[in-house]
Parts: C-alpha cells; sequence; structure tokens
C-alpha cells in the first residue's frame, strides 16, 4: 500500500468538488490555460508516489499567480491539494478523473507546450 | 461518396484553423461552456449527412449570441461553417479532431447537459 493510499496519517484535503460533481465543462475550462496544463501534464508523467509543492514545477511565475491556478485546478477536481504547515502540495486526481472522463487525462498527456 | 465529401458543389469553408494548427487549451477553452458543448454533442449525434444552421437546434438564445458561440467553435477548429445565402452551417470537423486530439469527441459525446 502506497504512502498516499494509506491515508490515514496525511493531513485532509482541502475542498474539493465529488466525484459525482464534476463537470466536463468546469473540467476543460480548467485547462484551457496552458499553464495549468503543464502543470496536469508533468504532475501525471514526471511525478513519483509523493505530492508536489507548487516549487517542485520550476515555474517562473509569482507563487500568488501559481496558487491561484492551483487553486482553479482543484476547484475543477482535476487536483487533489493537502496543507503540510505553511505548503501546499498536489496530485492528480487520477481515479476519480479515469472514472468521469475516459480519456482525458490521455489527451493531457499527451499534450506539447 | 457523400455530398459533403464531393466538395465541388459546396461554398468554400469559412476561415478556419488547419488541422496542424489546432491546439488542446484552445479546444477546450471553447468547450467551457455549457451551450458550445450541447452544439457539439447534437451536431454529433443527431446531425445527418448535411450541414445545419443554428436554427436547426431550437435554442432559445438571440441570434447574435448563437452567431458568436457558433464563431467561437469555429475560430478554435471544432466545427466547420459554409456560408449558403444568408445562412451558415456547421458540421463537426470529426476526422480532423480525431486525429489531433483522440477521445476527445467521445468525452463530448457522453457529455449530460
Amino acid at each position: 500500500m502506497s504512502p498516499r493510499a494509506a491515508g490515514a496519517d496525511l493531513p485532509a484535503p482541502l475542498p474539493e468538488p465529488a466525484v459525482e460533481n464534476l463537470r466536463l465543462e468546469t473540467v476543460f475550462g480548467a485547462l484551457s490555460d496552458p499553464l495549468r496544463l503543464e502543470i496536469v501534464r508533468r504532475l501525471l508523467l514526471e511525478s513519483e508516489d509523493f505530492d508536489h509543492t507548487c516549487g517542485w514545477f520550476g515555474f517562473d511565475r509569482p507563487k500568488s499567480s501559481l496558487t491561484h491556478h492551483f487553486r482553479a485546478l482543484r476547484d475543477a477536481g482535476l487536483l487533489r491539494q493537502r496543507q503540510y504547515g505553511l505548503e501546499r502540495r498536489s496530485h492528480v486526481r487520477v481515479d476519480d478523473l479515469n472514472a468521469r472522463f475516459p480519456g482525458l487525462l490521455d489527451l493531457v498527456a499527451a499534450w506539447k507546450p
């Protein structure tokens, strides 16, 4: 069992839509920005079995801007975020998205900046 | 050969991005609106082998609003439009979208308003 799946010792996820409330138009809206597509793509393709802070990405953007984009992705149901002290760490809600929108994450993974 | 495929006797398509210039983030942006998702879904699922005017959909919206939404879908590369006198008729660029973004149209077809 992965540390993430164990769950009991992780901070609770920040507020997010339940899987049954995910909406395709909202997910598309969140992914209509190249930076947000890149965030999801890199989390999908490069992350290992742990969550990442926005600093991990190395984007040359103000932290407030990144916080906004991560929040938009969480609100749309693409990312799950947990607060570790002063840091938020994120991962893609792969199982939920594959259950509701099969093929969506393949499109994101294949995207080229 | 269908009348559409024959091509020679059809008006030229209105300006649209070439298939190699389609961008996933732009397509997602155009589909982030429920009305636009519905337009593409209905053209996919209900249209036969001819193009449709925006009146065919029976939407209770001003014509100027519909014209705007169809134009946004054409600019993003989702629809091809041809001018027949005073009317524009539209169909989904199925082959182009399947070539560039496999699975995208399945997501749209499965969408529920």
